[in-house]
């Protein structure tokens, strides 16, 4: 098969639809408009053309917004530079793609590179643009593979981070590992799978397009040719229907809200407290970083789903349909694990999950989770799915490890959920335009 | 841990907010309005409470629509009963679980009961509300799973066929056999693996949410318990946003849109004549049915991303960025692969996938098919991703299996795709309310 057929006709064809390209631009005219409220560029409108009105658009909300929380993008775009990386404080998404990658680049030099190259790349995706200036050169492999061209923008963030192993000697960092990033301890009940462990760097994308985040890992992992290989990579979901859609705690598979007493994200003190760690903290680089934490675990479905109601609404400490509580009404009442019934029994079993992971309120993290789906594990016939756990905190050895540890000594939730997957990451701080995801440390 | 600890409490609990439960009805008063809109019961508000409007709503929608064509449903909810089953001519939603189950049961009865029980639910979680009677009572797991309460119907679609090994011989039905109804023969290129081929039953559930979906085929599963086990299942997406979400067709993983020349759902005459079996085809329980088409094809998009876009497009046959045929500038421009440049060459390739797909027009299928990403292929250590392709057909023998073969052969695209799965299933015709799913075979 020529290659060179009809390039006149393609061109010719090229040249007529310039105009409107969709692959060149896959923001609308309606996503821009949108986009002025927000970046404040709309004064721009009729000084320039339309390109330049975007680049000053995406500039604009580059520089002005210093964090990625959301609180600063409205519309489908979430900004990609600022003091923190997007996709930790963010509201979740409805999609989940996670990636764990190993380096098999030869020298820092070429780490920098990779690092420096995900940072171009992921500034594109996330504000919805094409990669690279490729996409039309018949002669040539598209510099974007194309799948997302016409789709929005979805909010994707995509956050980077390293693990233990990036310390391990091959690029003279060792010196720089935080002590607090180590693989986690053995917990009780851990059935770890290699498949879905560890990783030298993790990146995690959220996007509320599932076409969207696949274009984003499929593409970094394009990008990492000869520098990273795929460790592993896991899918997830959550609803994406329902008059609760915002701001309300999701159900997980086991038809329960879990996870509602989550830090607030918009308060600066708590968030610093718990999430963000600190020039402080003993590791200069990692100052507006968050050390991340993901575990596979799957839920036993089928023996959970002959329990009783009474035996499920014990294990998670609350009431399944309100969400609330034991012994409350409203989801968010305050829990009182002390309070006791006439026969001083707690009324919130002490073994319930809500009782061990709140414990005395002290321990927070930011919970960031997804229900998973993936087909049967072919060798009982059951179901694979469950939650891919994702938390973010301060310091893993003083917030998750002690939480876990407690939570797989006691938990009565542990009857019916196995941990098959584990990996811990140090999410660098975020960056201003023209700087590189890493360059902390790199 | 006491199950009874405090009953009194959840009691006393259940009744206050039994108004406004959301797990016993799961459509808000928003959705209930939206249906009212269609179902033509709007007369009914002010006459009777919530619960008998929804019933009288439910039971309008479901006798007045005679097709699950979507054209007669609104909002999201589309009808269970009709002519023919949802899900086959309804246009696509965002998401599908697609299983096969192998039966366990002893005997005809036990299969009756199963699709019996499978019709009850599959009624009920399409029209968005719970499975069963005891989701509160504490004694009891519950009938319903629970993690799709408050979520919206999202448009569910369910979907029941039987496959080849249905009619072994087990239940004394060999003698139904349709004789179009045989597993693929062996194409070139077919990489088949077991966990992602066959089954008894096979079961296509689509939805707008991924998690109603879950719930969907994890609800069914559970009620099979002792008459059918999972054979396998697998995932599928397509992209949620975008200016062209609506009609439009989609991209594929390539980045290409393909699958353009779909008969038109809504020309009875073409369905009729591709599509819905007919009594005059020799097997009267199958007329008002169709025969589906389930092929798990694996894309290579390693090598695909390292070739030029000339290639991709003379792969495709079509244009990236327009989706148009080669030679030409809109998507639906009329195909004409006979048409020969200065050179005498075919301008659309002959051994493209849309020369070769097309032929002379006269092979039609109704193509219904997802995108699917399933994490790593361990033993490549490159992404499990690609297309489930599912399509129905009037007679599988003269359209799906003439295509295929050709397309086996020749198809510029086998350089870039592997077909790692295949199962066919005839898809019973739909019944009205008071039937169940297989009764014209059962």
């Amino acid at each position: 098969m020529s290659s060179t057929t009809n390039n006149d006709d393609k061109q010719k064809h090229n040249q007529k639809q310039a105009g409107d390209s969709v692959l060149e631009k896959s923001m609308s005219r309606r996503d821009l408009l949108r986009l002025m409220g927000v970046g404040g560029a709309g004064l721009l409108i009729g000084a320039t053309g339309v390109g330049g009105i975007m680049q000053a658009a995406n500039k604009s909300l580059a520089v002005a917004t210093t964090a990625a929380t959301g609180a600063g993008a409205s519309g489908d775009v979430l900004p990609f530079y600022g003091v923190h990386q997007a996709g930790i404080a963010t509201p979740s998404q409805d999609f989940i793609l996670f990636a764990a990658f190993d380096l098999t680049a030869a020298s820092i030099n070429d780490v920098r590179t990779l690092f420096q190259a995900w940072t171009a790349a992921s500034a594109a995706m996330t504000q919805g643009t094409m990669i690279g200036t490729d996409n039309n050169n018949l002669n040539l492999p598209p510099s974007d593979t194309g799948e997302a061209a016409g789709l929005s923008p979805s909010k994707t963030t995509i956050t980077f981070g390293v693990g233990p192993s990036f310390f391990d000697g091959r690029f003279g960092l060792s010196g720089k590992k935080p002590s607090s990033l180590e693989e986690l301890p053995a917990f009780g009940g851990d059935e770890l799978q290699p498949e879905w462990c560890g990783g030298d760097i993790g990146v995690q994308v959220c996007a509320n397009d599932m076409q969207v985040a696949f274009h984003a890992i499929r593409n970094l992992t394009r990008i990492a040719r000869g520098k990273a290989v795929l460790r592993w990579t896991t899918e997830g979901f959550q609803r994406t229907s329902g008059a609760d859609k915002q701001g309300a705690t999701p159900r997980n598979l086991m038809g329960f809200k879990d996870g509602t007493a989550n830090p607030d994200t918009s308060d600066e003190t708590q968030m610093k407290q718990n999430v963000w760690a600190s020039a402080d903290d003993g590791v200069p680089w990692m100052a507006g970083g968050s050390y991340m934490v993901v575990r596979r675990i799957r839920m036993r479905v089928e023996v959970w789903d002959r329990s009783t109601l009474s035996d499920q609404e014990a294990t998670f400490g609350r009431h399944r349909e309100s969400g609330a509580p034991i012994g409350s009404l409203k989801e968010f009442d305050t829990v009182d694990v002390n309070k006791k019934d006439e026969n001083g029994k707690p009324i919130i079993p002490a073994n319930s999950h809500l009782a061990l992971a709140r414990g005395d309120g002290s321990l927070k993290i930011l919970r960031r989770s997804y229900s998973y789906s993936s087909g049967l594990d072919n060798r009982t016939g059951q179901l694979d799915a469950g939650l891919l756990f994702i938390c973010y905190n301060r310091d893993t050895s003083k917030q998750f490890i002690p939480m876990q540890t407690k939570l797989s000594r006691m938990d009565k939730l542990n009857e019916y959920i196995v941990h098959t997957g584990s990996a811990v990451f140090a999410c660098f701080p975020g960056v201003s335009e023209g700087g590189y995801i890493g360059e902390t440390l790199l």
